[in-house]
């Protein structure tokens, strides 16, 4: 963590992707919702509502990246763009019947996300031997609640909201190593989707692909990974500890 | 940690002076710096070189902050200023026959420093209620490594660097407020100097003064807090956490 050495090339630090690769985001908006909805006697199609939901995010994303390009100096942080979503999907779902304080309570279920079964065992050992640190779109408050909620150690939280650039921007990349000390090829970016990866290693980092078959639910859509090479592959984050000898 | 409630004006969260207020940087510099100097038989006066580094780091953040107010756009780590000041101090204490790699080694001194205490276990009983995150001058990479070191149990590391200003800027302390959801006023800052509480009180965040009487050492200078007020006064951290109910 102390001087870079780009020579060397060793890995010194990692970052991790969050949603979908350290937690489970539909299985935990389903399970939260389908609570709720007992608890009032609805009936909420809660996996299509999940699916929905994050299907708006790539588009939301993109809407802020555009302005920033086109100069506008705005940035949005994610709380925002899902309760942008969210206000979209209410009707068609039955969900308007909630009031401001429940639809506001909903939207922030993104910070009371649980994690894979492995996900705090594997950061654990991970972080006994280097330091780990997330890189995620998610805003900074979003990802120190999921922290506190899910217990994962995290020795640092980093978030595109600190580039005011959302991934792929190769700007968050690149600055996670800087703020880490270490340079880019000293940084192992882990995720669980090959796009997340792709873009890192344009970055410069070295890449870490987990699989996580049930992200979009047991029959989902997965992403291609066909044709692309990681330097890593594991099968979860214990088995990724054990690759890196912690 | 949701969304900001300014008229409440609660805590909800809590951000920490790091160098004498949380760790040792007099005790621990001389600790290292008489560790290595015993194993080469040299004579060093340990407790005034590390007021000596320290005293140049005032000046040093002056000059970044008066060149960024000058239109220039650099920003520059404290690793990098406590390594400029190191350069000059070199000489006088007789370390100038320290080889590069060395000066380097004592340089990331500030990365191994050692809580006082009082500091791990305050820390645990305030994080088992309050979001608990550093705000410092120090870079991030220096910050995360003295967490590990030390085994500070923070939430999140925030920085200057994250702002590119350095504390008393008032942008440190309200953009620490910002990232963590919480509205400035729900935002308590705690430090052991009042110069840096009045910068956050004029920023609009809660105060919390804790005495560290031995910073300086047993006979050294303590900055005046007469005439100030804080909205708390604490003997150390497991003091403030029994006063916040933590």
């Amino acid at each position: 963590m102390s001087l870079p050495t780009p020579e060397s090339g060793a890995v010194r630090a990692l970052v991790f992707d969050v949603f979908g690769t350290v937690v489970d985001w539909r299985g935990s908006i389903i399970r939260e919702g389908e609570a709720q909805s007992a608890a009032k006697g609805w009936r909420v199609d809660w996996p299509a509502f999940a699916d929905a939901w994050r299907a708006g995010y790539q588009p939301a994303m993109q809407r802020v990246m555009q302005a920033a390009a086109s100069g506008e100096p705005a940035w949005t942080k994610l709380d925002a763009l899902h309760r942008g979503i969210l206000d979209t999907l209410l009707p068609r779902f039955g969900l308007d019947r909630l009031s401001e304080p429940e639809r506001e309570r909903l939207n922030l279920v993104w910070h009371r996300l649980d994690p894979w079964p492995d996900a705090v065992a594997g950061l654990t050992r991970l972080k006994a031997r280097f330091p780990i640190a997330t890189l995620s779109n998610g805003n900074v408050s979003l990802l120190v609640d999921m922290a506190r909620h899910a217990r994962l150690p995290w020795d640092c939280v980093l978030s595109a909201e600190l580039f005011r650039k959302y991934k792929p921007d190769p700007a968050v990349y690149r600055g996670a190593a800087d703020l880490l000390g270490v340079a880019p090829n000293e940084l192992l970016m882990v995720a669980a989707h090959p796009s997340d990866l792709a873009a890192a290693k344009r970055a410069g980092l070295k890449t870490a692909y987990v699989d996580r078959p049930l992200e979009r639910g047991p029959d989902g859509p997965r992403e291609d990974s066909a044709g692309q090479r990681f330097d890593w592959v594991a099968s979860d984050f214990v088995d990724l500890a054990a690759q890196l000898g912690a």
